[in-house]
This record gives structure tokens, sequence and C-alpha cells, in this order.
């Protein structure tokens, strides 16, 4: 293959730029970037790599055949659709747009061009997370109960996006992948301590059809980071610590038994707990992984974990969420076609 | 003082005898246990405790001038309405009632007879917990942004109450202790994943008229047991872990701070961290503390940090908890006089 | 089996008084304790409890067929002496005696009488160590390389032994009920930093003719609590985390690999590691463990897992310590018949 | 200044080059390194760097004023005499030789030729043992008792040296940088469980006239990674941990109190504990402060902390103890001028 060109090199850019050399699946690696001295550090901190400076080039430039875009989220929309429209491939920094509208554009788009396009949910890709991914397809954890997720952290505040855009996309991504399901009902809360507009708090709950339910936990302003998932099921519950770098991934044979009490003649419910077993998770980097199956989607014409649909879907759980934070916290339904 | 009767001995039961034992504020203890089985055990592991069978005979003897109940959450208010009645002071396991009407009358009633009416939040006499309201009353924190409480485990489920009213009731007293100020909003999910009526999830969001936000995750499906509060304020932050025996309770000097960025003329957010302290928590018990507080309202005519008005406050809240699990998770208001 | 008598109601003897009177094996549990105080409160807390002030009335009494020892270490050799002379089974808290000759008069004593004698090394019945036990005779870590603990905390000072006598003896009891081999050789360091003249740090390497290596470090002076033990086998290790309430033992399916370097001709060593599965331990009381062990030896003929012979074997090892203590570190040898 | 040399691009050269690119103290940055495809590697990654494939060219370019090593330990002392022979200012990895009259020949000769001469012991340039130097030379802590360092994990095996000299001398350079005073007594164990000949467990003690005690624990055959330190002082203790992201240092107000027990007029021996603080420890790479006190060093003739007679300190421990393992781990004697 060609040219890929990655699209701003600020926070996220430098990453996939050394992951796509790394790759080594493109011929060449550019850079596009309108600030002067990021360009001039993109060129310096990766020799062989191209610049340039304006975006209409890279659309013009018959040779890149592939655009990764690094750029503010308002951003996404309007660059990946020149793009899809100019006959590029395209991967795009989570979320994939704004609104459910403007993602869904896109996903027609890509699919009328014959394009892959691609979002950004490094999360899916991390070894952990597939591990997991299979333990819950395989049947390992029986019939799913619950999801509950914490990420909270004394962070930098985002200036566009509020807590749930920012850091709750990380979950809704995960849980997406673990599961085919989609939440019928959506809940949320938000709360602001600064005198910014955005929540800096956010408490996200997610009702399925099957009886799944998952609750996110997610804030800027803890003094303490904490990523901790619990994954419910009645054969067996998964707990994924992602700050444990020796065993990020626990499973519990432990579960909830019914019995019935004879002198009473009720139901009882007890609990019972066995072994734990940690598996031994790869230590492969999720944007290699990530990398590699846009490289496939291109190449191969097979369909990336994170497409544009699996995108789009984030953003409409993400956008319903929002109306929720907007009304207080009142329930939001969902239909999924 | 002359007697003080413990009614019931099942769970307990024992540790309220054993506590008023070691306190020897009163001349004599006696248990009062319809369970024949029971009662001789009571006898048997406390010698020098009395025993009777029958609420009745509390009630008729004048030597019996307190009662502490711990029996099923339905009977306490029956039971503690008789005792206070025929004269007694009375200490009532948490929750008070099953309804705050049922609470207030109790309240009420102990007014009137010039009674003490106490509710066994033991968690309010807790070391850790009292040093946190110290640090909190004095201004530490700075004004408070948020509470976040997980308390989960893989536990026994109770028969007659849900988690909210098993495990979110301690993170209330909790909280009620820490502030004077009571939530005025509330709302609540709960999720159940067994052919038990009751909850097993439950998800609590409340809000203040100061700003303060508080968020209570309580699950006993979980397989591993957090007990893990944050108390955010914007000077300081204290994490408190009631299952960290040598360091439960640490104080971060971080918080936000909002600085102008120039260049762009607009408002950034930016946190600091400092040094983390973990003061020194004595180890002594916290039913000891609540017995001690118990007494020292009857003879000195003292208001017992968990009387009878706290313990109202808790089911006023509860109840509109629950009042929201019913209706979906919507937003209930609560006023206070 | 007619009565059993706990001598000595300081520390440990209450417990030893309460697990005998769980297993109900003995018709009758009785105290000896000279200190009026001690043994008042000895029949107040366990009604039933008969007493006595003194040894001789033990001694001469034919309805006490059991003793056992919770008095202080230099008292266990003269009464272990003298109650198994009068024909009772004895029970002696660890160390068995103060040297290596004691403890071998007591072993062909008890075998002359035909009557158990046993040593309470309580850690040996732990179940985490029980299980330990199975999985290395069972093979399951391959050829064991090393054993490597950690006992540490700020603890109470001992006046009358050192802390190798105090700590480490549970590490030496731990390690000889792992394998059945005895250490060849020793060296022991001692590190004193008061005016006691008993050591509070004790470093303790042994050494085995299959080429086991173990160290022990024990400490009095740290600030912090550790108990933690790591055994070392080609196919497999262990770590056991006496204070990891969940996890307390972990098997690690990892090891060293050797693996020929073609180019250089050399041979190169890799690690590799696995999965990490934690089992259930069951929750059963340690010191229930030892008295049901006791019991079946006087009942049933068995031999004891910390018997005499084990007893005094680690009595030996001790006593070759305290010599390389002496001697500034240097190593002493030890000769197994 | 003109140009620094980094001789050797394997596993530490490459963390060499980055940190005096940064540093920019050096107009130019030269690597030498004889494998044509590491040399190849090392212009890629760093553009704007020279290269050369012979030492012997370094040591005739006189725009090289400073030489760093980072090549096989048997090298050390014949590049670094050449090299200060050459009139070049020298940085060596550590060790810095594996002799201490190797070591001390090299300190000569800098002295001699009035070139600095510095070993990279990267662990005293740490902040977090910075931190700690401060707080134990402001006595802080009182006076030293004694330090138990624990640094194990499933690493790979050297070739050239065992386990003291690749781990071990971590803790020796972070002691020898908390204390002015040397050790006057070494013994060390070691134990092999390959067909290697080098020792892969490791026991060290040191002994120090004023009493002070340390005891170092390491080896490349655990399942599980510990970088553990504790550092007790009759005032204070502290307990360093490398692998707490969080919270590497805490500060322990506890310790050792005497009281003279009326009642039986002997000294009895207490703990107390009190609270216990970590400071914040800024997250500057210990590398950087490193190259920063090198060039301070070249420039303002300051004396490097780490400097030859420090690097040479340090060989002369691991001498001793390499001494006392041959010698199956008896005790030998180290005199300091």
């Amino acid at each position: 293959m060609n040219t890929i060109a990655i699209v701003g090199y600020g926070y996220w850019g430098p990453k996939l730029v050394r992951n796509f050399i790394q790759s080594s699946a493109f011929a060449r690696v550019a850079v596009c970037e309108e600030n002067a001295e990021r360009l001039a550090r993109a060129l310096r901190e990766n020799p062989g790599v191209t610049g340039c400076s304006s975006f209409a080039e890279v659309l013009a430039d018959d040779r890149i055949s592939a655009v990764a875009l690094a750029t503010p989220v308002d951003t996404h929309h309007p660059l990946a659709k020149a793009a899809l429209a100019a006959g590029k491939h395209v991967l795009v920094e989570k979320p994939l747009a704004t609104t459910y509208a403007a993602a869904g554009e896109l996903v027609e788009l890509a699919a009328a061009r014959h394009r892959v396009l691609m979002v950004d949910h490094t999360y899916v890709y991390h070894p952990a997370v597939q591990r997991i991914r299979e333990l819950v397809r395989a049947g390992e954890l029986g019939r799913l109960h619950y999801i509950d997720s914490t990420r909270i952290n004394l962070g930098l505040f985002q200036h566009d996006v509020n807590v749930l855009w920012d850091l709750a996309v990380h979950d809704l991504s995960i849980i997406n992948a673990l599961v085919d399901e989609r939440p019928v009902r959506v809940q949320a809360i938000g709360a602001r301590h600064t005198s910014s507009p955005l929540e800096n708090i956010g408490i996200l709950t997610l009702r399925y059809a099957s009886g799944l339910f998952a609750h996110i936990n997610c804030s800027w302003v803890s003094p303490v980071k904490i990523r901790h998932m619990l994954i419910g099921g009645d054969r067996r519950m998964i707990v994924y610590d992602d700050l444990d770098a020796n065993e990020p991934v626990k499973i519990y044979d432990s579960g909830v038994v019914a019995r019935t009490d004879e002198e009473r003649s009720r139901l009882l419910f007890e609990y019972r707990i066995g072994d734990v077993r940690s598996p031994r998770i790869p230590p492969r980097e999720a944007l290699a992984n990530l990398v590699a199956d846009f490289v496939a989607a291109i190449r191969d014409g097979t369909t990336p974990r994170s497409d544009g649909r699996f995108g789009a879907d984030t953003v409409k759980i993400l956008e319903a969420a929002q109306r929720s934070v907007k009304a207080g916290g009142s329930e939001v339904s969902l239909e999924w076609k």
C-alpha cells in the first residue's frame, strides 16, 4: 500500500505515527499538521516521514490511500467526510462524531464508496479486553448479569467534551465489544464543580433487553486513579483492573445459587466462591493491534472490530446519555434497527 | 443504671450483649429471645446474663430501664413503640423503621416521654469515620464537592430488605454524619438477577442544595469485596478504604485550580497534587463508642450522634430512593423542615 | 476421653481453652493457672470449665488424661517431662524446648511411655500451608529450588527469647512441613538496637543436601507488617501472602528455561511466565485443625503432623542458628540420623 | 561544550543518547558502536547524531571532550583508562570496574588528569532516593538502625555478572548515598539453580561501625517483582516501594520506646505508631538528573554525587561480598582510609 497520512500531531498523533512506522504496511508515512512548530517536531522525531501543512494537499495527493484523523472532536465529521469523498480509507480518533446523524452519514458514505471506515477505540484492541471478550463469547461466564466500571482520576480537563465523551466512551466501547447486544434504556447523571460548563463527574446506567445491567462511574476529580471493571455472569465473574500490571484479569469461579429452605418453604440465595485464575495477558500494545486490524481491512476486505458501525453505536449511546444528563437524569430509550 | 435488655440473639444481638457487658454501665444485662435454643446459647456464652423469652416480660419489668432491639426490620417500629410507651430508653438496630412516618412517630414519642431513642448506625461511631468527620467539619477539605462510595461484595442475601436498605444505609448514615445538610433530590436504580424480588445491585445518587453530589454503588453480587469512599473538597480530598487495616484514611493535598489561558482568553482547569497523609486511627471498636454514646445520653442527657432524628432522616432518604427505584430511576424530591 | 487440662492462661491459653471446648472431644476442660486473677478470669469467660492453681494437682488427678502447656518457654521441658512421667498425653506450645537435648529427652520419654507428644506449631495446620504442602508433595512445583520468607512487623518485644525463637520458628515449622528434608548447614545473623540483649532482627539461611536454599528475614522493628513467603520450583512457583485475605496462595506457571545460543554456542537462560491461579482456601481455623490432630493421635494412635520429633527438629535448627548468631554468622553444620 | 560520545548502543546506550540530546549541554552527540546494524539503528533513531565504529576514532577526535561508556562490564576499565588518558571526561555504566584495584586506578588517573570520572548509578539520582537522602541527612529518622532491601523478579539472566553485581549493586549505591559511613564487615550467600555458574539468588548483610545493619535480598528467580526498602531509625522509619507509582515513599512516625516495668524492675520495649506521610515525589527522570550532574561537574567543577570514588566504594563492597560468597558466606572485613 502506498501512503498513510496522519492528520494532527498533538497528543495522539505521535502514537499513531510511531505505530504506522513500526507496522511497515504502508510504504510511506506522512504527517499533516497546520501548526508549523508541531510539524517540525513531527519531522524531527520521525526521520523518513514526510510532512505537509494543509489537509487539501492530503486530499489531492493520489498516493495517499489512507488517512488517520487525530484532530479535535468537532472536526472528525467534516474531515472524514472529505477524505472518504476523495476515496481514502479513514481511521478516526474516538469518538467518531459528535452526533449519531453525523456518524451515520459517514458509515453510509464509506459503504457507498467501498472504503474502510474505522474508529480508534484503542481499548477494544487491548490484549486484556480481547481475552475477556473471548471468555464472554465462549460462554465461560454463563449468562451476563451486570457490568460495573469505575474510571476515575485527577486528570486534565478537556475543553471540548465532558467526562462522558472523554472517559465513559472507553467503557462503552469495551462493553459494546464484549456483547453484541445494545442498550435499550440509558440514564446519566452529571455533576460540575468548577466554572467550566462541562461535567467532570458522570454516572451512567444502561439497561439491556436480556436483563443485562451496566453502570459506569467516571470522574476527572478523584485524588486516586482507578480503572476497575467487574463483569458478572451466573457462572463466573471477572475483575479487570487495568492498573494491575501483573494480573489485570482475574476470573472468579463464584456466583449465586438458589436453594429452598425446607423449614420455612421459601427460596434462599447463597454465594459460593471457588478458585481464582489470572490468565497470562500478552504484552502486545493495543495500538499495534488496531493498526493491524485497519491494515487487514484495507488489504483483505475484512471487517474491523471497531468499524464505523461500531463507532456510530457508541456515539448513539453517548448522545442518549447526554440527553439524559440535560434532562436531569431521566431515562432515555434507544431503538436499534 | 439498672438493667439493659437486648432483644433478639441472632447475628447482631451477641455483639450488643458483649459490648454492654464490657461497658459495665448497667448493673445487669438481660437477653430476651423467643427461640429457646438461642436463648440457651445466650446464657451459656455470657455467664451472669439473665434471660427471658417474652417481650411482654421485658416491658413489665421495672428494673429494665433500657432496651436494645436486634430483631427483624419490620418489628422495629412496634417493639420500639411499646418500649418507649413503657418508659424505656431504646436503642434500635438500623434502619429505625421501614417508613419515615413510622420513624417520625417514634421520634415524637421519645420526645414526649423524655426517653432516649437511638439508632445503631455503627459506622457513624467507627474511629475512621469520626476522624473524617472532624476533618470535614474543621474545614480541612474546603467546600465539599462530591462523595463517591462503593460498597460491594459477594454476600448473603437478605430476605426482608433489598441491597439499599442493607448496604446503602451505611453510606447514608456516614454521609449524614459528615455533613449537616440533607439531600434535596434522590435518584436510585436497582437491578435483580435471581428469582428473588429484591434488588441485589443498587445505584443511588443524591443532590444537595449546596451543590454537593453523592453517588453510592452497592451490590451483593461482586466477586470481590470493596468498601471504598472518596470525599472530594476544593482544598483536599480523602480516600477512606475500610478494608485497609494499616491506612484506612488518606488525605490528599490535591485539587483543581482554574487558570486563565492568556493566549486564547479562556479558562483552563488543571489538577495539582501534593503530599499524602494518613492519620493514625485508634483501634477502638465502633460498637463500644456507640454504647458509650447511648449510656451518656441516658445518664447525662446528651444528644447521641445517631439519635432518633438522625435515624429518621436516613429512613426518609431510603424511602425516597425506594420510590425512585420503583419508578425506574426517576428523580424524587425531598423536603426537610 | 476424660479431661484435658490447659496449663497457663496468658496470651495463648484462652485460645486453647476455647478450641478444646468447641472440639468437645474431651468430656471436661480444666484450667491450671497459678495467678489467682487469671484463674478467675478463665472460669468467668468459660462457664463449665473447672480450675486449679497447682500443677501438682493436675499431675495427681487421674481423670486428666491430657495436658496442654501454654507457659513460658523455659518451663516447657520440666512441665512436659513431669506430665509424660505421670502418664499424660502432652501438647506443648512452640518451641518444644530451649535445647535439642531437652527436646530429644521428651521425645524418648513419650515413646517409652506410649503417650502422645505434640507441639503447637499452629502454622503447620493453617489451611493455606496445608494446601501448599499438598501441592509441593504432589510434585506440582517440580524440584524445589528455594524458599524465601519475610516475617516482619512492629511488634511487642519478647523478654525470654529473641526474634528467631519468636518469629523464625514459624517459618522453620512451615518449611519442615513442606519438605521431609532437613537442612545440613545453617547461618544466622542477628542485630539489636535497644538496650535489650535479645536480637530484634534475624537473617537465617539454610542449605539442604538436595540443593534447596532457604532464607528467612524476621524483624520486630519494621513499620509495616509483612508475612510473605516465596516457594520456587523448576516447574511452578508459589507466593504465600498470609495477610491477603482473598488470595493468600498464588501459583505461578513460571520458571527458568535453558536454551542454547547457537550463534555463540553458549547456554542462555530465559524466564517464562504463564497463568496465575489462586486456589480456594477453606476458612477453617488452624488451631481447630491442630486440636483435631491431637485428639486423633490419642484416640486412634495416628502420628500428628507436628509431633515431638517434628518439634525437636525445629529446636535443633534454632539451636544451630543461635550458635551461628553467637559466632558472628559463621556456618554451622547439622547432622541428622 | 563540544561533543559527547556514547560508546555502545545495546540496552542502556539508547537511554543515554536520548538524555544527552534532551540535555542539549553538548553541541553534538556521537555514537560509537562496532556492530554495524546497531550503529545504523542509532543513526536512524536519533536524527542529527553522528556515528563511528571504532573507539580509537573517539580517542583521536579532539572535538569529543566527554565519553559515556555503555559497554560490557569487563571493558569498563580499559576503555575508561584510555579515555581518561586521552583527556576525556568519562561517565561509566555501573559498576565502575570488576575489581577495586582497577576502580582505584581510574580514580587516581582522573584526579591526575583533572578530568571528571563519574559512574552511572542511576538510582542515586532517582527523585525518591534523593528525597529519602534529604530526610536521612536532616536527621528526620533519628539514628539509623537498619536498612532492609528486597529486589527480586523473574528476570533475564546476565551472562557476565551474577545477581549481586547486577541487582545488589543498586541497593549498595542507594545505601552509600544515604549514609557517608561505609560497612566494616560484609557477609554474602549465593545460590544457583541452573547450569549457569553464576549465582541467581544473593543475600548480603553489611555491618557498620555505628551499629547500622543492612540486609539485601536479591533474586532473578522470583515469580513476582518486588523493589521494597525499609529504612529504620529510632525516630522515624521509611518504606520505599519503587513499584508504587502513587506513594513510593512513606514516612512512619513509629519506633521503639524503652520503659521500665516497675513491678518486675526490668526494661520493657514497646512499639508506638503514629501518622503516615507520603511526600510528593516530582516525576523527573533519574537519568536526566544524572546527566545534569555530569554536565555541572565538567562545566563548574562540582563533585558529582556518584563520582569515581563513590563508584569505587561500591565495587569494593561487591568485591568483598563476592569473596564472602566464594568462602561459603563467611565474614569479610573491610578497611576504609
